[in-house]
């Protein structure tokens, strides 16, 4: 697993009082591109200089509990499946006292920049991927 | 059916030179706004002078195509299941060749401001919805 | 001038009930990437065809209303200075009732792709600037 | 001098390549809603609980290098002007080689919430804002 710590920001809220609900996702997104620095497999570097992107086929959440501003989230990144050209990545966002705000979960699939055609996952995602699951 | 237009703005891309994955939810939310407004139920009256709010228990999005700076985007908002305190709509955002970029859908639960509990569909909603699906 | 219309939605709200002081600037460049489009320099076509960038140098913004959710939103957009290499662009956002909500200022400076160095303002872009002002 | 660090993240960018022009006043609100919550006023206790508000009244930005995606960001913040009923913000966004990218100017002002006029500083934010002046 890995972990994050985020708090919710007046821009992420809105006039109903709460997180609006697209924030959950990038909050989960943020923690993703998080892990894959870990890994040695940053966005800026897969986007400028590797061969493959990473693309987001289908993204799903789930919310049990509106965050508000100034709550403190802690986000736990875990990898679900890995497949030959995708993988799953379940994100659960967390209010101080460990209550689930929202899950959200997002399928990734890797694909050629020349081809656009999708492609085997790269060793070094797999492994990275393989490294918290 | 509900339709409106949209475009791709500066703003809703990234370095990957396409639309980010989460804004393909806020554009469907502008369109269930425009939708709630078009039947009465304007967010801005919900929030300040009703007695309910219409949460988003889930949100989910496939995408298909991804959509670049400049893309006209048509945006079709469909009234899926209507229950007794929730309902299902479905958006699909289709480029300017009808071909579709991604769908969309979220659930909304009608819960009292006083309670925070769940409650049957106001009548206004429950109508305006019917009168699209 | 050239003037648009949008509204303000959930996102361009917070938890203060009021749309969020970012959100004129992004507002403002919409309707600056509206008034691009309709002199023939659309931002899709500068930043994937043309040799040239505009980069924004300066933006400012005095606020005298705060807009709330549901609000309609009238933007004058009118082009100050054109400079040799720069341009002024000031954009006014007023309600329903013709009120001002906030004044946007943006400097505007154009650039080489190649060298990254300022380059006189292209003709297209010098004469649509000239266009209405 | 109150400081932060942050990194851009994809989100932040846009198709140019670059961080797009709102987000660092994005980032620079984050760094003050921080320094508010250090001196003991967070937003969240000020909107929900105190019976003033710090509105925003100016927003100014000038913009000296582009920030790039998974560049790490340095924001110092420093109080400027303290004055009866408003105060000013200075921002320093910083590359992680000192080199400014940009710096953003706010201007504060407390008002009554009951009223909406002009109030004098609350104590407790006064106090704050001096302990790092």
């Amino acid at each position: 697993m890995f972990e994050t710590k985020t708090n919710v920001k007046l821009q992420d809220t809105d006039a109903a009082g709460v997180m609006f609900f697209v924030n959950y996702f990038r909050i989960a997104h943020t923690a993703y591109e998080a892990f894959l620095k870990s890994i040695g497999c940053g966005l800026d570097y897969i986007i400028r200089q590797s061969d493959y992107l990473i693309l987001i086929a289908r993204a799903e959440a789930d919310y049990m509990r509106a965050f508000q501003l100034g709550d403190v989230i802690t986000v736990e990144l875990k990898v679900g499946r890995i497949g030959e050209t995708s993988f799953d990545i379940t994100t659960v966002l967390r209010d101080d006292q460990g209550r689930v705000g929202a899950t959200v979960k997002t399928v990734h699939v890797t694909v050629s920049k020349q081809t656009a055609e999708k492609i085997a996952l790269p060793d070094q995602v797999r492994r990275g991927l393989q490294s918290i699951s």
